[in-house]
């Protein structure tokens, strides 16, 4: 993309892979359990400005960040909500590939703590020292995982058949953005822009008060992302979930199977709905299908008929927020 | 295929979907490392006559299976030669997708003993029992890990950075065949038939002795395919595999690089068709090549120089012994 800005009479142009306010998120795996129907298992690639985090890695993820042009140097964070193999099978041998690869930079891993120990053992019988720090951070209970200049990450626990986590990750409120023209208008001192961008008011010598909102807009309002990973029905996801600008929750089944769903520890379709519909976010993204059903037709149509602004997590595609 | 047999002026026919007397070799992944250029870590799927043997599993296998139609049933055993991932990180995967599919029968799993482990760890914190037996039976440091009606497989050490091992599986030597026209006008009693297929003379009641090669042919020879996985040149492996109707010898360079496959433990294209000649083996499929080479044509080309008789290994080709 490319953008056009006039800054104080010079123009300037910057070309930008992504759009600056812009998070997306791009599927690479959305079957439940077993590969079926050309159906990989669960990954997603959240992308930030200058990096990307990866959200769960199933069996083949490296394969999938190939196909779809996922540069590996990019990431810098992965998360994995849960120890079912469909979720993390594919993460030893990206790890091991990334060494293969010559990275140096830091990687940081939020996962269950049980899985440090069963790659810390892959790496020693194969007798591997990976070239780059691998920081490995266990979830805790939940709470605040990261803190970085323009986002944060929280994870709280979902109920699944094992310990199971969900993510929210949020970028930061960002400082107001100042009118330049107006500014330099009201000669307002360069010493105080950032108090503007505060969104404080500013007193001439003279005692004039030049309300912030004269020299000032807003920035867009900072978006998210709720990752719910696979659980059962629980409407108090919605609280931790609300106002997200795009949610994903798992529709493993149709709604006709509720039962093998809650059995499972899974949701159906119009569970999925109603905890978008009671959260109030903005758009609805579902995965997880199980490899009974080829066609994903029909998880469209009883979402949408819960809550309309529903899409399909499709392999390939980036959901941009 | 079929095949008309005119038995004693009967005619039979068999429609076979292997030849009984042949064993084939498919290759679902033939990449060193790391995935690349649609090139997948190594895997060999072993076709006998009524089962099949998985000769290791990289990442993707069980993806490879579904590809190119290779029933998951049908494997009996799995065989991993060591513990570099691109030789085994498939294989929890398929382990735990063959319990979801609803495995009952027994599985074999020979390979080094870390192995266990691993496993097992990934199975508890999934909180997952397979449905079926898997036996995990750790390869010794050589000699016979499979004596079965028809096959027998035997392991031995190879050079590599850790260890590891090559394979032989080889036919049994089966009985004589009975003509059995001249049987019948001999008047041998179907109580012997037993001794005339291992070869011995039958001596009629009035002691005249008809003697074996009269009513008896011999079988095909057995066949055998050896396996070497990951090696430095090592001449002593000739022995290892000698006479063999199919070796597989890994090339993971071409033959200016033979200083880089030393230090690495691996081998070169003419290093491998020398092992081959020197092993007098019918054939040689040569694999496990580099990420570094997009082309495989000048493998086959130098190969072909010491060795004519070679063939690449080459992903969804099944080669016959």
């Amino acid at each position: 993309m490319t953008t056009t800005l006039s800054l104080a009479g010079k123009t300037a142009i910057f070309i930008l892979k992504n759009p600056v306010d812009m998070l997306g998120i791009t599927i690479l795996g959305n079957n439940s359990a077993i590969p079926a129907y050309n159906r990989n298992p669960t990954a997603q690639v959240l992308s930030l400005q200058e990096e990307s985090y990866l959200i769960d890695c199933g069996e083949g993820t490296q394969l999938q960040m190939t196909k779809y042009k996922i540069r590996r140097s990019k990431i810098t964070r992965i998360f994995i909500s849960h120890l079912h193999g469909d979720h993390y099978f594919g993460l030893i041998g990206l790890l091991t590939s990334m060494g293969l690869l010559g990275r140096t930079q830091d990687l940081y891993l939020h996962a269950p703590a049980a899985l440090e120990g069963i790659i810390n053992t892959q790496l020693q019988v194969a007798d591997t020292r990976l070239p780059y720090p691998l920081h490995f951070l266990p979830l805790p209970a939940e709470g605040q995982v990261v803190d970085d200049k323009r986002i944060t990450v929280h994870c709280f626990p979902v109920q699944h058949r094992i310990p199971c986590w969900g993510f929210v990750f949020a970028q930061k409120k960002k400082p107001r953005k100042l009118v330049i023209e107006n500014v330099r208008a009201a000669e307002i001192p360069a010493a105080f822009y950032d108090n503007l961008q505060k969104g404080e008011d500013y007193t001439t010598k003279t005692g004039t008060v030049i309300r912030n909102t004269e020299v000032t807009i807003p920035s867009p309002p900072p978006k998210s992302y709720a990752y719910c990973a696979d659980t059962i029905f629980d409407t108090s996801l919605a609280e931790r979930v609300k106002n997200a600008n795009l949610l994903y929750h798992e529709t493993t089944y149709l709604k006709d199977l509720e039962e093998r769903a809650a059995a499972r520890f899974h949701s159906t379709t119009i569970q999925a709905g109603a905890i978008a519909q009671q959260a109030r976010v903005k758009r609805l993204l579902i995965g997880h299908f199980s490899s009974k059903y080829e066609s994903l037709d029909a998880f469209l149509e009883e979402t949408r008929e819960v809550f309309p602004d529903t899409d399909l997590a499709l392999e390939g595609v980036s959901y941009m927020l």
